[in-house]
This record gives structure tokens, C-alpha cells and sequence, in this order.
């Protein structure tokens, strides 16, 4: 064990010395937990803990002699400066893959090993190849390492299980598990394996407290051909109230019984000649092994809870519609406090501002994800995080683009949020005003685009960057994706982006994010979330977020009749729907914010 | 051998005899040849023969006491018109498959047979399928059983083989067989059979007379690792010239050496353990069985000329130019005639106008594909072409949709057109007027996009829908295809639609083709060519199609000022370069038709 004020060295030396005494010559540790979630709980934080780094995505190998630290694009000048050049050479892991790092800096006949819980089949599959290559073996080990010598590793999260109210879901738990087994019946086959804990949460109209931004429960669990499902989950976060309420042919069991249960699920598979399915994007690669090795027959496929989760119930979306009303009025007092006393403040006592707002309402569970508040060059950094050190003070003459989301569940407001909102700190110059009326242009596009059924994602994209394409410029992220419904922040069926491959469907809920970034001056984005209606085959956006758009930043010359119809409207319906739950002072500023042009 | 003047019935019964003593319960005669291209010799148009249709996609089913004739939703009304139903049940193969066709005609023990040349890996592997579950036996036979009972069958083409000039190619055949033996290298592969005509013609910079529509030449080639080029070709059609004109790496061989020449390269690949490249999208499964047998290792991989050729070179380029000028010349002649004779004709009168126009010019080597002239009603139907039967009368107060294009091939004037113009007969309603605006909108969007590299297609595609999406309408096909250069009229690499995933990469030449169809009363489309330019990582079109839109089909109170200006630089583009080649009165004409708006 290491000491909890051991240095990153010390931690480096201990991992050696446990590498050394497994017989390994390389140990693979990833930014993952068991669920391959966007979040992590602080017990799987383990390459921050071995590193520093805290970046959303990483992994770090460790050699005998070297160890290098690797993230994406969107981190690199942050990884560098969170690790300590003395251990670990830092690199980029999207252009040149793990994979290729790990087969440059291995040798023939070297061990490497991994815990298999926190890999995909897919991502072994690229890691074997590389390993192939070298004669070197990928060696799957039970228990992990970090956690054999990190003295007081945090708990894993023990948060209660609380009920997702039906009557805002609009499908009951046995309904939606009865379109599930429809599937595996379709299928032919023996059972799916749930290992996405949002996928669990929706199917049994529960939400829990294990991470910080998603009420997901961390769980996994097994529904088969005959409609049994065997949930395994920490039973202590169970209640009898929550035990009650779900359906009769759920039976819980505790995590540790998942080995047994697999060991019948194998054989039953084995025996009635049909396939297990998991979906190999998400799920350890333990578990398929464990199948396997049993003589289960495996199957890939899409979590089937995934598309009917994106699509959102109309009593769902009338508890989000209040979400978002409730998000309003919080983003109308930051914007106004804002506007008066922001300059002087720095990024994050912005980030903690906007939180306090937010936290007064009863409804308000936590931010949907980290808050991101960049000013000037930080508004350039598309998932910049504010950090003491990077901190920006805010000051005349420079926009302010605050990105930020929250998690509501109380009586009839239930839902997450997703806004972004950029602001002109001080007068903004022309080439701003500008530019932020092209991207404002482009979010119109999308708000008011009218299309027929079957169209998909990547065509509406193409509306939200033409007019940045006319002055020939873009952004290098997704126009859209999907929200959960007091969910993750993040859902994948639904996209606006170039890959966005699935076609529209009622009820998707999706962000609506163009923005123009110029590297090392300034960042724009305008993001609301918008839901998919349809009426007579043809589909349009209803635009469900309600916060102003700066005045400041847009230049009316440049704006066609349609769009200033449109944002004319917009800013009428803010006014309309958030003023009731103002007081008058804040009323009073957001009139004045949402005149008509 | 069935009578030249037999009835279908006869034919049918013949086959039937034929199936008999090979101990067939079915056969199948799909319209293909052993090329799998869009148009065929009619020594090929067995389909035709046996049923009486004519579309250019279809198959049929013989089954002993049962006969089907399938093809897709285009061509539906035409089946039933064309084949006797007292013979044929028709249906539709792309809702339900042609292999759930068969399965559902089979039973347990059937023996199915097919001509393997005239089948992909693709369609066998479906068909298979279907077997398989009915427990029946698909059987490849070898040689054809239309083509034994078939009297007076047309022989295979023997048109010559001519060179496609290599000032006018912009790129030497032994560069490009350079870059193909590059791209099997780095597979680590055997060798690459082109079994497209239009790749060959396109690599060995030839061109030929086999076909009405494409000047390709039928034919199969193989390049190895090693750079040597194996064609096997009608040696009659090779004239010395020719020979001399192929690069030294380039032996010609007699279709009939095929057999011997890939027995060889079964064991090559055999031996050197390196697979032997197929499309198998595109190469008939006679030829993987070929090779398979005699222990060959096969791999599918896509025929790796197709994007090169999609490029069109600098000099390409500037020969394919003045052949859109060659052609807007006669588009002029025919839209003045139109004007003035056109009511009281019928379609088919129309399509032989333009032709003989066309004709008039020395480099005119025939249409690139049946013209499509449709009047009123018909003009909805997307690919109509006029029968004695169907062929409408023009008269005054509805809308003729004309769609065509050439090949052009003489001095520097080199290249593939295809154009539609939609022109108002009398005086259009303003329903009329409004919708045809839209479908110009649409263009327009298209034809003045900026997009950054890396854009494709089915973003391109949203611009060109968008303002018939803001009316709620649509059109039910793609907004643009890929265009050789005095070759095939469709070609593959280049797309705008729904599925066009590929991005745009300098020199595509594409269609950009919108259109609106209301059924039952009348169709519009306006199409030009574009070609893909860069500069400075930005993207644009440049039109190359020259001839006048009607005004009298624009509404020019819903353009934009920026649509209004494309329009009016582009109708003074169409009398700049138009006006040199035409009489005064043609002159006179042309200046009124592109006056400024």
C-alpha cells in the first residue's frame, strides 16, 4: 500500500514493484470504470490517482523503464500539464492508436497485463493484434493493481435507489422490459446483457446517486427470452419501497452473484443453441469471457434500450419542458448578476455563481456535467475546464462562453438540461458581432428546419454551418446530441453531426450547438436543446430551452427576415414562460433583454 | 432454338423444356451481363427477350408451373404493361427481396439454377440463403439456358478499341497501373481482376464502341503486385495502333485464355500466400469460384480505380468543358425550336429534336443515356422514357421535363454531359411557377456552397432540399452522381444524397439535380454539372452545364439577393460562352432568354 500522501513517483515505483512481482513487464490503466461511462465514481479514478492527470478520457502505460500517458486531442495541453514529465512522456491516442503506442514499446516475449473489467472486447481486440505482432502477451488479470496499493481508495458508491416516478416515464417498467424481451425474441436469443447503467435506470424507471453528474445506479443485469430479469446490484441501496415498485419478474441479487448466475446463463445458452447478447462497445470483455469459457454462445448487438430511450414520452417531455423552465430562471439571475458585477470575477466564482442560482431551486439534483466557463482564448478550448491555475478574470472586451447543465427531479419537473450561452463582457468588436451572428444563424437553421420523415442527422448539420461555410469558416465539433431525460447528459441514439446516421424520430431530444472558435482570442456557442415533432411525415424542431441571447453580439443587418421572425419569438416565449417565477427586478432586466428587434 | 417470331409464350415453354433436362425446378434471368453495369449489349437483353420488359433493372424467376417478373419501384407500371400477365406475376424487389421471392416459391429438395456470370458473391450469397432454409439445392450451370434456345441471339459487340488521347487523359496508363500496383502492395496482395469496363477504359486510357450509352469496353483485366497487366479482350477489336499505344507492362489476351491465366494466379496466390483482390460488388462469382478452387485466396476490396477516377485531371477538366459548351449549343437550338414548334409534338418527337441537334456537332459520339422527355403527368415519373404507348402531345399550360446528356470525343473536346432543363409549354400556373422556384433555390444552394475538405455529400444535400423541406415537399431521389469523362454517365465515387458518405475531393465531377415531382400532373428538375474546386482547405462548385432556365418558371420575388445574383452571372456565363459558337438568330434568341434580371 501507498501512503495517501505518496508522490506520483512513489505510486509509479509501488506499480513496478507489483508488475515485478506478477511477472509483468507492462500494466495498461484506463480512464474506465466497469460501465465505460462518460463519468466515473472517485473508487475508479485510478489514473488520476496514479497520474494527476483528470482529464474525461485517458490511459496510461506503464513499462519497466517508462510510462507514457495518453488522452485526445481535446486534452493534450492539460495532460502535459498535469503529469510530471519526470515519469510519464505524454502523447495523443486518436491519430496514432494505444495500440501503436504499446507495440513500439514492447519486445518480444513481454507480458502485458490489464483487468479485464474495465475493457472492451473491442478495445482487446485492437490491443491483442499489437501484441500479436511483437510475440508479446496480453495478459487478462484478475483483480487490478491500482487498487491492491492504493490505500484508502474511496468506496464504491453506496447511493439509494430512488423511484423515476411512472406517471412522468409515461411506459412502466414492465412494459418497456416486455419490448425488450420482444427483441431477444426476435432475436432468437437466449438473453441480453445490460452493463450501461443509464440503460438500467430507464428500463426500470429508477434513478440512483453514484456519480456526480448522472443518476444512473452503477449495476448490470441479465434479461432473458422468458421475460426473467436478474438485476445485480449492491442490495444495501435498495429499499422495500423500490423493491415493491418493480416488476414482479425482477429479482435482485447481490454483484457477487454474477458469477453463478453467468455460469447457468452459459450453459442455458449452450444448451438451447442460442446466443447470449451484449452490446461489445460497453461491456467488459470479462464477461464475455466468462460466457465463453462456459460454452455460452456470444452475440453482438445494440443495447435495444438505447433508441426507445431516446425517444421521449409526451409526459416525459412535459416534465422536461419544466426542467427547462426551471433552468431558465436560474440562467436569468446568473446573466443579470452577471452583466452587473462579472467583471473582476474569475472563470470558476462564475461557474460556482451560476451553480448557487441553480441550487435555490428545490427540483435542482446537481450539474448534468462539469461546467464549462471559458473566457477569451479559454472560450477557444471546446472542452475547457477551468482549473485555479488556467482560471481566467473576466474584463472588458472579451466574450464569456458558459456551457453548463443541470439535473432536475421534484413533483413534475423532471430532466436534464444542457445551455450555452455566450456573452460580451464589455463592448464586443465588430468581427465578434459577426461572427456569433453567423453561428446564431446557424442555430436558427436548425431551430426552424422542416423535414420529411427518414432524414437524418447528417443532412440537418450541413443547415447549422452554411453560414459559417459562406465566410469560410467551421467548427470541429457535433452540432447535436441526445439528452436524457434526468439521465446522462449525453445519449447517443439522437445526433446532429456529420456522422449522425440515424434518421430523426418523434420525441429525440437533442442539443442544438453551432460555434466558431478563434484559437487563442475567443469561442462562441449558442445551445439550446430541441425535440423532434412530426405532423403529416414531415418533422421540425420545438425548441425547449429559455435563457436571452446576447444583443450585444448580433448584428441585425445580417439577418434575414425568418431569423429575426425567429429570434423575435424566441426571446417573446422566454419572456412568457420565465417571467412568472421572476421577481420583479429580474422581470424588469429580462424585458429589457428580450425586446423585440 | 425458339423461332425469331415465337410469342413469349413460347419462349417461356422452351425454357421450361430446357430447365427440364437439366433437372432444374427454377431459373433465374436477371437483366445483367458479365459486367454488372447499367446498360448492356443487346446480345445480353435476355431479360427482354424471354419477357417483353425493357427497363434497366429487373429479373425473373422461372419456376415450373409459375413465372415472375420483378423489378424495382421506377419501373413497376412498365413491368405490368410490358410482360403478359397470363405468363408473369410481377412485384417489386427492393421492399421484398428477389431472394424472399424465391424462398417463398421453393420447396424442400427444389434445384435452383443460375448463369454464374451474370451473379455477384453478393446476390448468391442472398439467394443462398433462401435456399438454404427451403432445404433446395442453388446450382451454378455453365453456359446460359437463354442463349441456347435463343435463335438469331445479336453477337457479343466488336466495335474497335480507340486511345483516349493522353494530352486530353492528363495522366499516362502506365501512371495509373503505377498507382493501382502501389495500392496492391500495400495489401499485400496478389493481384487486383477489374471486371468494370469503364475501370479498364479509364486505366489503359482507351475507350471503345461496345455499348450504346458508354464508350467503355467490355472486357476483364488483371494487374499483379508485380505491375504486369494481363487484358483479356476481343483481340479483333485491338488494332495495331492501339497496341503500340499500351504501355510495354499491358499483354492482350483472348477472352478464352481466361481460364488457363487465372488458374495460374489461383496458384500464385496459393503459393505466395498473398489473396488475389476482387470487388465482389462487381465480379461475377464464376470468377471467385474460379479462383477458389484452385486454392486462390480471395478478398473483397473496392475496385481501387474508382476514386482516382472520380478526379478528374486539369486537362480533363478543360476537354470536358468544351464539351458542355459543344452541348449547350445544341440545348439552344432545341429550347429555341421547342419554343416555337414545340406544342403539337409528341415526346418522342422531342427526344429525336434534341438528338438530331446534337448530332450536328462532329464530336457528338451519341446520347449518354436514353433521353428522358416527359410531358405533364409523365414529367413525375422519375425515370420515365417515352413509349409509342405512353409518349404524350405537347400543349399549351403544362410542364415538359427533358433530361439527356452526350458523349463527345474529337481534338479537344473530350467528355460525358447530362443536363435537364424543365420548360413551361404555354403559360404555367403560379403553383407551378412557386414550386419550380424552389427546386432553383435548391440548385442554387448547391451550386454557390463553401464547405470545408472533409465535407460530404449528405450534408452537401440538406442545401438542396432545404427550401422544398421549408414548403413541406421533397423528391425521392439523390441530388447528385458521379460523371466520367467520355464514359459512363453514372459513376460511383462521387455523391450528394442521403447516402453519400464519401467526402468531396477535387475534380469530382457531380450532378447537382433537384427536383420536385407532384403525381399525376407534372415533374420539374433543373440540372447542371459541377466540379469540385479547393482552395486554402475550402471547397466549392463550379458549373460547367450551359443553357437557360426558363423565366417563365421563376418567381422572382422568392429569391434572395445572393440567389438572384447566381442566377444573373450565370445566365451572362451561358451567353458568353454559348454565344460565339451560334447564327445571329440563335444569338438574338439566347440574349433574350439571359437578359438580367
Amino acid at each position: 500500500m501507498v501512503k495517501p500522501s505518496a508522490t506520483y513517483a512513489e505510486k509509479l515505483k509501488s506499480l513496478r514493484a507489483r508488475m515485478q512481482s506478477c511477472g509483468l513487464d507492462a500494466y495498461i490503466v484506463p480512464r474506465a470504470d466497469e460501465f465505460q461511462g462518460e463519468f466515473v465514481a472517485p473508487y475508479a479514478e485510478r489514473l488520476k490517482w496514479l497520474t494527476g492527470f483528470t482529464g474525461s478520457g485517458g490511459i496510461a502505460l506503464i513499462f519497466k523503464d517508462k510510462a507514457l500517458a495518453l488522452t485526445d486531442g481535446r486534452y493534450l495541453i492539460q495532460i502535459k500539464d498535469q503529469v510530471e514529465a519526470a515519469l510519464y512522456e505524454t502523447g495523443e491516442y486518436i491519430k496514432k492508436t494505444t495500440a501503436s503506442w504499446l507495440a513500439e514499446n514492447i519486445t518480444v516475449g513481454d507480458t502485458i497485463g490489464y483487468d479485464p473489467m474495465l475493457h472492451t472486447p473491442r478495445q482487446i481486440e485492437d490491443l491483442q493484434k499489437a501484441c500479436d505482432k511483437k510475440q508479446a502477451i496480453l495478459k487478462s488479470l484478475e483483480g487490478n493493481l491500482i487498487d491492491q496499493i492504493w490505500d484508502n481508495q474511496p468506496l464504491r458508491p453506496q447511493g439509494k435507489v430512488r423511484a423515476f416516478p411512472e406517471h412522468i416515464a409515461g411506459c412502466s417498467a414492465a412494459h418497456k422490459i416486455e419490448k425488450i424481451v420482444e427483441t431477444i425474441r426476435h432475436k432468437k436469443a437466449q438473453a441480453f446483457i445490460f452493463t450501461l447503467p443509464d440503460s438500467i435506470a430507464w428500463i426500470l424507471n429508477v434513478r440512483g446517486s453514484d456519480l456526480e453528474y448522472t443518476p444512473s445506479v452503477l449495476s448490470t443485469m441479465i434479461i432473458n427470452h422468458r421475460g426473467d430479469v436478474r438485476w445485480f446490484v449492491d442490495l444495501s441501496k435498495i429499499t422495500d419501497t423500490i423493491r415493491q415498485a418493480l416488476p414482479e419478474s425482477v429479482s435482485t441479487y447481490a454483484p457477487d452473484d454474477i458469477g453463478l448466475q453467468f455460469m447457468a446463463l452459459a450453459q442455458a445458452s449452450h444448451e438451447s443453441n442460442r446466443p447470449v447478447l451484449i452490446d461489445e462497445r460497453y461491456t467488459p470483455i470479462h464477461i464475455k469471457n466468462m460466457l465463453i469459457e462456459r460454452g455460452g454462445i456470444i452475440k453482438n448487438c445494440t443495447d435495444p434500450s438505447i433508441k426507445p430511450k431516446a425517444q421521449k414520452t409526451d409526459d416525459e417531455m412535459n416534465a422536461i419542458r419544466q426542467a427547462h423552465i426551471q433552468d431558465g430562471v436560474a440562467l436569468v439571475k446568473f446573466l443579470k448578476w452577471l452583466e452587473e458585477e462579472g467583471i473582476g470575477r474569475n472563470e470558476i466564482e462564475v461557474s460556482e455563481k451560476l451553480y448557487v442560482y441553480r441550487a435555490e431551486n428545490n427540483a435542482f439534483r446537481g450539474n448534468s456535467f462539469p461546467t464549462i466557463a471559458g473566457f477569451g482564448s479559454n472560450g477557444a478550448i471546446i472542452h475547457y475546464r477551468a482549473t485555479k491555475k488556467t482560471a481566467k478574470t473576466l474584463e472588458s472586451g472579451n466574450l464569456l462562453l458558459v456551457d453548463s447543465g443541470a439535473q432536475y427531479a421534484s413533483n413534475d419537473i423532471f430532466g436534464t438540461t444542457d445551455i450555452t450561452r455566450t456573452i460580451a463582457i464589455g463592448e464586443p468588436t465588430q468581427e465578434m458581432r459577426e461572427n456569433f451572428t453567423r453561428v446564431l444563424k446557424g442555430h436558427i437553421n436548425v431551430a426552424q428546419a422542416k423535414f420529411p420523415k427518414g432524414t437524418i442527422g447528417t443532412q440537418i448539420d450541413a443547415l447549422a454551418r452554411k453560414p459559417l461555410w459562406d465566410a469560410g469558416l467551421d467548427y470541429a465539433h457535433g452540432t447535436g446530441h441526445g439528452v436524457g431525460c434526468y439521465l446522462a447528459v449525453h445519449e447517443e441514439a439522437a445526433s446532429i453531426s456529420p456522422k449522425g446516421a440515424q434518421p430523426f424520430l418523434p420525441g429525440m431530444l437533442i442539443s442544438n450547438e453551432p460555434g466558431y472558435y478563434k484559437e487563442g482570442e475567443y469561442g462562441i456557442r449558442i445551445e439550446n436543446l430541441i425535440v423532434v415533432k412530426e405532423q403529416k411525415g414531415m418533422q421540425s424542431f420545438e425548441t425547449i430551452s429559455f435563457a436571452p441571447i446576447d444583443f450585444n453580439l448580433i448584428d441585425t443587418l445580417m439577418l434575414e427576415t425568418k431569423e429575426l421572425e425567429w429570434l423575435n419569438a424566441y426571446h417573446q416565449n422566454v419572456y412568457k414562460k420565465l417571467s412568472p417565477l421572476l421577481s420583479k427586478t429580474h422581470q424588469r432586466w429580462l424585458a429589457d433583454k428580450t425586446i423585440q428587434l
